[in-house]
């Protein structure tokens, strides 16, 4: 028996997806990414300073942080203090090194960027949002400086979109939601460049296992996926 | 010489205020409460626990956070983690304290609501538009309560709104925005309830000092500001 | 029915109240200050260093740090450990910037100024003697300084003392003892200087609220109080 | 120009690897696992107790816990006090996932296993090496159990190893040792069991991007390595 | 040459040393033990409940806090947080296991004895001061329970006093002050009860060793020391 | 009726001890310590550089980190995490100040030794097992720096070592294991150089209290222990 979508999307369908640019206007970027009912402020902050390890370099860095709301959830999730979960942390760390592969950290030279992607509303794929709408945040953020004079051009060097696909039922299924994400054997995250080269896999049989037929499945979904995110984003950042 | 107001505000003038309900959709009710540029996302969430210290008494409890996104204000500000500071908890005491005042915790019965105060964007204002929006979303949450069968009426006993009044060159003005406040000798946050009772009163000279003369004035000013805020509750609540 | 004070104290006598200097040996100084059954060790150090963010400014800063010892109270209370309770965090900032109000920070220079208010017993007010005997041991502790000749004049611009007035059963009462303080419904501390203008006011209705003319009635019994204070602070200082 | 290994090995070569036994007494098991200069020891405790989310489920579980010795690498590494680094946790979270997979936990009754992975020394791998001697251990603590009466039969169900592949130079090389893991441009961590099916895979692109066809050849390769382990491991199980 | 010490004590005398009974009023007991310079603030509370290791035992627990006031010594001490050094915590093992030597804690039944030992003024010797002191406040309050009738008689099955003895050029000191304390080669620290049994010592060679003959001679100068120490704890409690 | 020995020793013969040098390979010198089934890791790392308080002095310092492994105990014991047992942290200082003892921190120069202790398993004497082995350590590494011509010659100027003595049954017994440490009235740690001078002696009365005969039976103990040490120390150094 094959998985029905809960919401009729087609097994290789994304679910809607926009960019609210300059949702605050405090920080150099800030976009609020929904997919379906995720909602993940992407927020970019550009420092003049580095850390510590690559003063001298004439490079830059930029890292990322992820929390969730409280009240992002169903169930309200007590907020992170003390000591970040194991799963925050592996997420942040996710989102900082994708949108690394994005820019070239000399042609940034010795700034800082911050991205800040703070979920509003989770349903699922939160990371792959993350990644995702953090890239136009970030484009958005170094095109204001070279606007500004501050940078002479865009140190972006590659485009990046990210996607989650899971097995339910044996059969691949692109962009999960919340009630998929919880019934699926394996959950994969594919993060892409414009060229539909990888940058990161993750995928987990969390019930089971999975085949090297199943592994090209899912790598022919996630392109898929992957491309017409990458034309989104470019909407996006032209409008 | 006297203070020209950078918005060209009347000196008893609001800030345009709105509060956008169901802004997100998981928790029990979820507001958006836009004062000027500050944003604060109010959510409520009533759980069926109580703290240790009422167990067995029949009443139940509510309870405040506050945080600020650290992309909220224009220098970025780093995540509160391990410590909170004391302007935090100082300032999640007061929400809590002042909704605790509107409702009648024996007719709440063994819940536990939880006020989440989000600043999205801080523009000044932002403890005294998280009681003012706060109150929008709990009356809210209880009346769905209500509508759901879970309560027979809302504990809901009083209306609850709060205002900043600030002495600049020595005269005072209405909800400071933020170059206001920091340009204020003296900062005041007044709570209210829909008769003009004061629930809190905390005022602070950052440099100088006030006269009885000067308290006068400002209880004048708060009273005109929170009833014009009432007003605006009801129509959100009646919308 | 009016309430009946515990120690028949009038509506508007303080409680007896004593500055013992030098009371330990290796602060700049230490008074150990009696307000009825409340005991506050207030010690005072002085270091030739200042906060980051004066460097170069030319000015001092003073900060001030509260605590209770576990046997203080009644009932012991645990040693606060990993985090202040917000309660305490509240406190000892009220103290820090009420004795600010009471030196020209350019007139002190490049020194930081710490005022430690250790509770030995507790029986409330505790927030306002540490202010009314911190300003005592600040005096104190400034002009040895003066006298060393480490400071030409002492920086001390005004005179700061604090109060606690409650509304019982109505009607305003001063300097309340901790059965009057559970029993209040509004509870008040105000901070003022020599001239009687305010520094700080602080207003919470535990249980109820206060109208104009109950403030008015606070504040009156506020000034009554804090002119004594500010007399027995000068005798205490020339002894 | 392509990658010279070295240590001499072929492209597909695993580093020489040994599984002690009883190396320490105390725990139900404890295998020193040796991979070439990295040396993991991995120790099983069994208790009967499980945690709060399985309490009544009839359900046990497995956690794994990993930490390098400051003296495990060239440069001595501060221990992780406070909070763990998040790549610790990513590790620890990785090994608990790769061996729940490994075993039926309702077979296993309401006992919690608990895998220690302490890094003696680190020469790349040890997260892989954690995985593979882990399994070991778990397997060696599980007959234990069996043996002395206290399970019917053992609860593994599945065997798994792990292995590192990393591209260089564009081309794919087996179980890298610590310098050609600074040097790769790709990593991968593939977890797999005793039919070849995958349980995890992980590949991150630090320096470039990786194709289909090099993804194709990284799992031919991770194939051949896991293969050899496996036999490897059921060698050490028998002796 | 031999050491001149700093007050022309002779080298076997002990500071002047009192106890304050009742110096506050809210713990069952309060000492304000004062031992030359050095003074400790020892209060006792106790509790009815035990910790969880004793439930079901029928014995009861002492356990000992030891802090120090920051404006305890010449140069102020930042207060303990997140952190206690492991001075602090050698010194309240210390005062604690001591104090327990002196009670039958099955006469004492579930209850808990919490030592609180905060030193106000430091000059050496805080930890012999402790509990010296801490056992007249352990007495005094042990009485109070059995005047109270809420023990049958009281569980103090020992005396117990604490001395401290130092090596300075080669010879022994009772008592050390601060300067000596600094100076001395060796430090120890001696605690025995009312028939000079020892309970605790605790020698160590800060710049230097000790022999045979000297560890004899730092012994019997302790049970001089200490015999004293007893018969002044006597006055104080029949006081 | 006297103590019979579990493992058949004489009361003053010790367990086999044996050091096995090079144990890992990264750190400076790395010996794994047998003491009967204790087995204490010491590894040593030399960093050019020094704590604040000697900069400036030309003075080294050494330090010493002491931790059991989770696994080391018949009952796995928890990582310390966010405070360390106050247990660990007077181990840990006991073996800084004991190994400090054996070098002239003058002629080390500005450079810092840490000694890491890792117990792998624990039956009783892990740190006094940790002194004496990492005495050998700590002497290792210093021959390999003189050898690589960073240092003229060793700054070592004493050697040292530590046993356990305990009373049973009122008698002494030498180096006792875990059974005999549970059981034990009166436990000694005594570190000695090789003149057998002491450098520290720790007596505590878990149950009951010494004599001064007692105490001069156990030292006599304590020094036959600590001259087969030494030798046995001296023949681990020379192998």
């Amino acid at each position: 028996m094959s998985w029905q979508r809960p919401d009729h999307r087609q097994y290789d369908q994304l679910r809607p997806i926009s960019f609210e640019k300059e949702f605050t206007r405090f920080s150099t970027s800030s976009v609020l990414t929904r997919c379906g009912d995720t909602q993940v402020l992407c927020s970019v902050t550009i420092q003049n300073t580095i850390p510590k390890f690559l003063q001298g370099s004439g490079k830059g860095w930029l890292t990322a942080e992820y929390r969730m709301l409280p009240s992002a959830t169903p169930q309200r999730q007590e907020r992170e203090f003390m000591k970040l979960a194991g799963r925050t942390q592996e997420i942040q760390r996710l989102i900082g090194r994708s949108l690394r592969a994005a820019i070239d950290l000399q042609a940034l030279g010795e700034r800082t960027i911050i991205v800040d992607a703070d979920v509003l509303q989770a349903d699922a794929g939160t990371r792959t949002t993350s990644i995702t709408g953090g890239f136009v945040a970030l484009a958005d953020a170094l095109n204001k400086l070279v606007k500004q004079g501050d940078l002479e051009r865009s140190p972006i060097i590659h485009q990046v979109a990210a996607i989650s696909v899971g097995l339910l039922h044996g059969s691949p299924f692109l962009d999960l939601n919340y009630p998929e994400d919880v019934a699926a054997e394996v959950d994969f995250n594919v993060v892409m460049n414009e060229e539909l080269s990888a940058i990161e896999i993750q995928g987990t049989a969390e019930d089971g296992t999975f085949t090297r037929t199943q592994l090209n499945q899912i790598m022919d979904l996630s392109e898929k996926g992957i491309k017409e995110l990458l034309e989104l984003q470019r909407q996006a950042l032209d409008s």
